[in-house]
């Protein structure tokens, strides 16, 4: 079983030495191959990345005393923090802003065409020309749908089916492109990329995963499939962008690229960048960083994200994508207050939002573990193809479905003011109660808003569908776009329908306060905002963030109460079905090595989970001066093990050391080719001084420099949830297990993930990685 | 010198056990004298504290399917959190309004009093009254000063002087009256508690200092201190306010009352809801209480603060004590953009608060240290009427000194609209370029400006000199609004500084592009408020928070860029010259038993840290089978540690477990009374079975279920770094030595501080408490 198949990698793998006390240092600074860094798909360890970066520091410090030339460098290097968050806002923040574009101009190109300039969108075409009155400020001569400039006809049946051809066409063309970009150069860049960064910012380690090629080729598909139509955002990939831009700007200082630690507190800010830019909302960028995907985030990073995060913002309202000079992607003013009655329905949308983040969940992943588990997941290229042909069949005969999802969630907030043309503010218009002022009081709703509220209808139920089967294709998707659009849309009908009935019941009891005739006391816009939250709070259980990045929305903390009904509503509704967000789940789903953040509970101890178990060989260790090079290079051939721990004799078994295979291997190396007299039956000594010994005995190997002299001990009766927690707050990836002062055993990261995955009743195999 | 000080307590003291591993909890549900609790002056333990958690959470969680009562329990278990939360933030906003009204009518007492009201202060009493214009809207029949009242004049010499000397009267009067409060009932209510409240929040325990007498009196003297005119503010004050608050609820709860670990998480959110109400900033407080107070703060308090903060905040809006529906303390609204010239006067405002920060925490240090040490500290009553004469004094001739500094800082916020009546908007008016809207464009400053500048002058250089000598007298005294104070004035001179001469010289290079004739283009209110986050940010050394908090003053992401760019330069510019804030200084000042979040960067190892030091007698041990009851209290009464390592024996030093003094004392006290045959010669076995003996010999004790069998260990060629991280991650009391092993000595939490102390070359004595 379990036991058989994972004895052979308990690897210990590759963590160069727990505490780099300053003696490996030198040896690594020679130009071994690959020394210092880990291996792909392997675990770094916190403790040694701390220590090996404040010996550098220390070193800095040290020669920054001994003239102008290098206090100047250590000025730069203390610097150089600052500098890499300047440049990873500015990136992001541009790559956003081209995003935006971009997007804005493919998603028109599906329904036709600018003459005057193919680049600009509908938007931008029409506030170009000179012909476009207010009222019909999105028709203009220039803008022609592609019936109209083939065949000259808009309104005939011919015309539709055309348009209604090319729509599909286009999207088609679009996701096939993006699929095949992604399968071609850049695997990684397929999902929303955040499960991935989460477990990245963890400490594991995924090659190439926020490389350059990523970063193009996402940046690129990213375009492409939002502008198919297809039901996904650009959110959570542009977290994965900034993250690669962050990256990118590592490798320009050797104190982020060459330590997996620091690199990571830039990750971090990134991250906080890409949702700043996502969203306009820096502080709810830091904060979603803070409390979704960071692991480890010291106050410093906090201030150094903030300081990314409003570079970022600043960088894309300057780009103003949105043509607005507003920094916020769904800018909403509201101007009537809420009523205490109205938490009724903002619960309601609580509960609905708890349920749909538990149906998508759960239906997302028995899909993608369907995915991975027949034969579906090798026709990557067809299925994106089949359900892009599906969205776009039937997304165009419905208005609200047939727009780009952002434009739909925007109309959706924003309240009916005058000069609203948008059929949702089809109110019948009462002369007696006509104001001069911008806003409009309650109303009864016109056959315009009925009519909305069927088509809303179907679009909540096709985008509730769409959207489980579309997270996970093997292309760029977000899923805070589709989520909040299935709340907005809810919300929107619950909030016209409480409108009506307040508007034709003012005499019920409820309403008898606050809803005179003629008063305006329902605003459907935030019914629709409050719902978008819910949403998204139940499907990523993001709290704080959520309604930070909410606040910064509409800008007033007046409607933070409803937005926190909902969101906390939300959450426990979707809790009370399964303690996981959708990153969580597809992590598990993944087997990525994560140690999360919950209590573990459970009686165990750490004799229960170390190795060896009862019925296993005992424990490969080194003596500290009995053990010969031939010894060592035997027991480097019949395991796997990364690393060996060394004691004072086999008897005694006092432990005095850990090392690390791969040093083992190369001081062996270097000395038989460099010391004369190693051969094989030389005595290897962990000790401090080797006792002088005959010549005719082989000359000794002193090896105690490659030693570490501190590794991280437990006693066997340590309850595992302590363990746990060492594991969690002090980033280990190994532990010792002694009793008495002798070694029992070891722990690994993978056996702590493995027991608490057991303890959970669930498949211990599901940590594929180690 | 220190060696032999500090030997005789090295005091491991009372830390139960580190890992609570179930069996020493059926012993402490006996009825046994302040079990489970810590002594006062202590440190608690962690690890033990979150291990007693998860066993009560276990506990309930298995009872909770025996009945549906225990159901019910166990969910009203789960929800007190969320309880506690909902009563902090209701007691403390109700406090904060409270409070704020409090202040508003004593201060305004200084000067007069409302006749047709005695308890309006004057703004509600000219609001009140249907006399009142506009134009002279604090001015009305009901309200007299004293020497109208008394005399019947208002404008003569005499009524300026009986004024003035009613106004120190009053002053003194509120001072000694505040300082007698705080001197007889409740010592700890002195201060701005902030430095205690990091420290307790770091697990200490400082018995009465968030308890029902201090909440009571600090807030009774903290509206007699501010009201008194003193350079002194509420915000810190509140904050500890708040936390009584928490402290006070969490005795509701046994989860809470009986689990420090617990407690402090509530008081975390306290502390947040104290800064939300304070200055009216939800997300600010949150994030203040996560940058600078909080030790431990898991993402589940986090969600919680944001709760608690919120609550408070809509409390104190209901209450609305500032009369304007606003939650914030002061509300701007800015209409005109910044440029990026403008950085330059931002940056020197930078830089004025980082000197301003550096200049106060020496001064206000050093004259801490010269009361602390001197005769000074023993007059704290005849201190306070001192300082509160001389700032009466001095105050009252200046209009800018003689009002509260609150309403000083909202003046020199505001901008100056058409309907401003103050001073520092006397501009001269040019018909040519009058305008209809609201806001007015740039014009030359009148007399009245000028006036204003000359006494803001000199109200600034008393601001400064009297805020040093006021915080940390022994009444409530908070440092945020004195130091917004300092900051805001030397801004809106700069502020007024840069319109004049923009306006004198719009066709210099800088201006000509953003300062047409009759423009708008310098806000001073704006340099008023960046000045504020300067000063503040070079005293506390806060960052995001404090531009989180003054972001939600202005509402506006427009004015981050400004802010931020001052804060930055304030905090690198104090830095500088000493990387403690002054919460931090106030802590070593005070000697508390702080383990700060710095970096430790000394190339120490464990074993120059641990004890006992070379020519010290050996440790301590007890042996497992080997010690008789006479010789455990011979060792009781001769040590005065309080927990001894228990080793196998005393030739091979191996390690098995740690035992706690009290436990010792109590089950030795027990085994007495109650157990037949236990003599003094008995022999206690800590071995899992006891020897069968032969009839004749005493019956043996065993005191395995007492044992700590998971001590934490380290090696003694562990780095002090790792030392110092462990310490602070796992917040440990003590961590065993060993070699190969063996045990070698113990480092306790003194310990560590008292090395980094030395490392930073200060003097090792001022750890006082253990």
């Amino acid at each position: 079983g379990s036991g058989s198949s994972s004895s052979s990698n308990i690897t210990l793998c590759h963590s160069e030495e727990m505490n780099g006390a300053g003696n490996l240092m030198d040896f690594l600074d020679e130009p071994l191959p690959d020394v210092g860094t880990y291996e792909d798909f392997h675990t770094i360890d916190w403790l040694r990345e701390k220590s090996r970066d404040t010996d550098r520091h220390r070193k800095i410090t040290n020669r920054s005393k001994e003239s102008i030339w290098e206090f100047v460098k250590s000025l730069l290097d203390a610097w150089s923090g600052w500098v890499v968050m300047l440049l990873i806002g500015l990136l992001s923040g541009t790559l956003a802003g081209v995003i935006d574009l971009a997007v804005d101009w493919m998603t028109d190109l599906k329904e036709g065409v600018c003459l005057s300039a193919f680049w600009y969108s509908h938007e931008q075409c029409c506030w170009t020309s000179n012909e476009t009155t207010f009222a019909d400020r999105d028709k203009c001569p220039q803008w022609q749908k592609w019936a109209e400039l083939m065949t000259g006809h808009t309104e005939s049946a011919g015309a539709y089916v055309l348009n209604y051809f090319l729509y599909v066409l286009w999207a088609l063309f679009f996701s096939f492109l993006a699929v095949s970009l992604v399968r071609v150069f850049a695997p990684y860049a397929c999902g929303s990329g955040i499960p991935e960064i989460k477990t990245i910012l963890s400490g594991f380690i995924i090659r190439g995963y926020l490389g350059k090629w990523t970063l193009l080729i996402k940046t690129v598909t990213l375009v492409l499939a939002v502008s198919s139509g297809l039901s996904l955002g650009k959110e959570g990939p542009l977290v994965h962008v900034a993250c690669c831009c962050g990256n990118l700007f590592c490798s320009l200082f050797s104190k982020y690229s060459k330590n997996e630690g620091k690199r990571r507190e830039v990750l971090s800010a990134a991250a906080a960048a890409g949702v700043s830019v996502a969203f306009g909302a820096p502080i709810g960028g830091v904060l979603f960083s803070l409390e979704e995907v960071s692991y480890y985030f010291p106050l410093k990073t906090l201030w150094r994200s903030f300081f990314a995060a409003l570079v970022a913002a600043f960088t894309l309202r300057s780009i103003n994508p949105f043509g607005n000079n507003r920094l916020v992607l769904f800018y909403v003013e509201y101007h009537t207050p809420w009523y205490m009655a109205e938490l009724v329905p903002f619960i309601l949308l609580g509960v609905f939002g708890g349920l749909w983040g538990t149906l998508f969940i759960r239906g997302n992943i028995a899909w993608c573990r369907r995915r991975k588990t027949t034969q579906l997941g090798k026709y990557p290229v067809l299925e994106v193809i089949v359900v892009t042909g599906i969205t776009a069949i039937l997304a165009f005969p419905n208005p609200y479905t047939r727009r780009s999802t952002s434009e739909l969630i925007s109309e959706l907030f924003n309240d009916c003011g005058a000069l609203e043309s948008s059929q949702l503010c089809d109110y019948i218009n009462n002369p007696n109660m006509s104001r001069p002022e911008d806003d409009i009081p309650d109303r009864p709703a016109g056959p315009g808003v009925y009519m909305a509220l069927w088509q809303l209808a179907l679009a909540l139920i096709f985008k509730i569908v769409i959207t489980i089967f579309t997270f996970g294709m093997k292309i760029p998707s977000g899923l805070f776009i589709p989520s909040m659009a299935v709340g907005a849309i809810a919300g929107r009908i619950v909030g016209i329908a409480v409108e009506q009935m307040a508007y034709h019941h003012h005499d019920w009891i409820i309403f008898k306060n606050w809803c005179r005739p003629g008063a305006d006391c329902v605003t459907p816009g935030l019914y629709a905002m409050v719902g978008a939250a819910a949403c998204l709070g139940g499907v990523t259980r993001m709290t704080v963030s959520l309604v930070v990045i909410m606040f910064e929305l509409t800008g007033g903390l007046e409607y933070i109460v409803p937005l926190m009904a909902a969101a906390v509503t939300s959450k426990w509704v979707a809790d009370a079905f399964g303690k996981e967000g959708i990153y969580e789940a597809h992590i598990r789903l993944n087997g990525y090595p994560y140690l999360d953040q919950d209590e573990f509970t459970h009686r165990t101890l750490a004799t229960d989970v170390m190795r060896p178990r009862r019925n296993e060989p005992p424990l490969s260790v080194l003596t500290q001066d009995s053990t010969t090079v031939e010894d060592v290079e035997t027991l480097i051939k019949e395991t796997d093990y990364n690393g060996f721990p060394v004691v004072v004799s086999r008897e005694s078994e006092r432990l005095i050391g850990f090392v690390q295979r791969r040093d083992l291997i190369l001081a062996i190396k270097n000395a038989r080719q460099k010391q004369d007299g190693v051969v094989s039956n030389s005595v290897v000594y962990f000790t401090e001084d080797a006792p002088q010994l005959p010549a005719s005995n082989p000359q000794p190997l002193k090896l105690r420099r490659i030693l570490n002299l501190s590794p991280f001990t437990v006693t066997d009766h340590t309850p595992m949830e302590t363990v746990v927690d060492i594991f969690r707050k002090l980033g280990l990836r190994q532990c010792l297990v002694t009793r008495s002062g002798r070694l029992l055993g070891i722990i690994t990261k993978k056996d702590v993930l493995r027991h608490m995955a057991q303890m959970m009743n669930q498949d211990p195999e599901s940590i594929m990685f180690n």
